[in-house]
């Protein structure tokens, strides 16, 4: 379409001329004087470079706000249970260890009044917990994905040793919506203070 | 102003062209001729999307200025206490505990002689903190922000059992300038070795 | 040379017109007609203007390929021993420990036959592992940077505490193909669940 523009130009603008200087030789209107048709041509050229490159920036946008989306999710939570200067446990249910104490939510996917951390964009995610307890009872604390038993950490009852601490962590590639949670064991305790038993996740990378 | 730029140039390369051709008829003297005026109209469209695609280019250059400068910035550490083969502390007073073994240190933001790490940038860092010791005294390590004490990790004085070993982890939103570190509560000791008792930080989105 | 061609070509279009009018004085025939050559310096500019966009846009393309490689390259793996309810050693040897149950292998830089992770892109890495162990013998793993020994997380044999349990993490700057591995040392144990005792790494930074 330029290329027949320029040409089109090209016959007005210099047979123009041509017919002026020599009325009775139309055949001589050259459709192409060297010039002028280089800059016409070079002008149809040009158009077509900044159509490409319109579409090369439009595209450049796209990804660079691709880019920013992945770089503005941020997903941290950590979590004590803080309950006070006492057990939580033991008790013959297995209950999702609820963590009252938030230290970090950005982003907001853990909730303070469930436990449950709802992975809010699909994603790898690191989680570490840790739990100190005194030695009358066991300890069994259980991450689970949704309903799937993934890591634990735990420990014996020990008369002679006071206290037991252990944790554990873990990677897990999840989909937007699946749930991770502790839950303790029936028949387990772990220490209610605000410093020791906690439960930390962030996103390591978008999937 | 490129409009105008178009007529006057329609008028001194076209009316040329007509005055050529038909000296007494100047009023034949179109002031747009379609070919030619179309080039110009053209012409001057393709000047303001490329002065559109400048700004848009521009814009994109910054902001991918900013992506960069955003993944530029690294900040990673891990040390051990790391002063040899014996315990640290007791004391009766709660010093910071220095881990002199520096194993990472991208970014500079740990200080080997404090053992304070000061945040370079503001954001959100993850932290993680184990110690083993021996069983005849008890342990207490508390990690702070500034003067607030965030999460701890401790054990009681167990004769029966030999050694004790815990740790915890927290993520923790910082200012830039904010300074997280351990301290030992008096009264307890950790081992010195090189390679049980650490303290690991790192950046894990800026904000 | 954009220069040179707008001069050729107003000769060319201008001395066309000129020679029409008025045969006999070509002296006539200005190089520069106001309104026609500041036609042909701007198209000069703007072919200029064109040509930097282009380059500057090629160079952004660049740069936003280069984020989206780094985006784009996740390594991330947990694993658990993962052997049966039962102890793994104590051996008179120190193995590699081989985490036999893969959770997450993102980038599938882990290997569940070595039990070794190789870095597949120069970078820092975050690794941490943890252990359950019954009583009756010590336990002591110890995290391998290729042949250095980082860090490590023991215990004593305790016949009074039934169970024994630790961790450690750190970050290390690692080169494309340096290895990463837990070693069990000789005459310790650990316990071989699915659950407890686990081993994960990922890549925190590029470098």
């Amino acid at each position: 379409m330029k290329m027949n523009f320029a040409i089109t130009l090209c016959l007005i603008v210099f047979c123009g001329l041509s017919l002026a200087q020599d009325e009775d030789d139309a055949t001589e209107c050259s459709p192409c004087e060297p010039g002028l048709c280089d800059f016409l041509i070079g002008f149809g050229a040009m158009t077509e470079k900044l159509a490409d490159s319109e579409t090369r920036l439009k595209d450049t946008e796209k990804q660079i706000v691709e880019l920013q989306n992945k770089e503005r999710i941020k997903v941290i939570f950590s979590a004590a249970v803080g309950v006070g200067h006492k057990n939580i446990g033991p008790f013959n249910t297995d209950p999702t260890l609820i963590y009252r104490r938030v230290i970090t939510n950005i982003g907001g996917a853990y909730s303070q009044s469930t436990g449950v951390f709802t992975a809010p964009v699909a994603g790898v995610y690191y989680f570490s917990f840790f739990y100190h307890a005194g030695g009358e009872h066991p300890v069994n604390l259980r991450l689970y994905k949704n309903n799937e038993l993934i890591v634990d950490t735990s420990d014996h009852q020990s008369k002679e040793d006071g206290a037991d601490n252990g944790g554990n962590a873990v990677s897990l590639q999840l989909t937007q919506g699946d749930r991770v949670y502790i839950r303790m064991a029936a028949n387990t305790h772990v220490w209610g203070g605000d410093l020791p038993t906690t439960f930390t996740g962030y996103l390591v990378a978008q999937m």
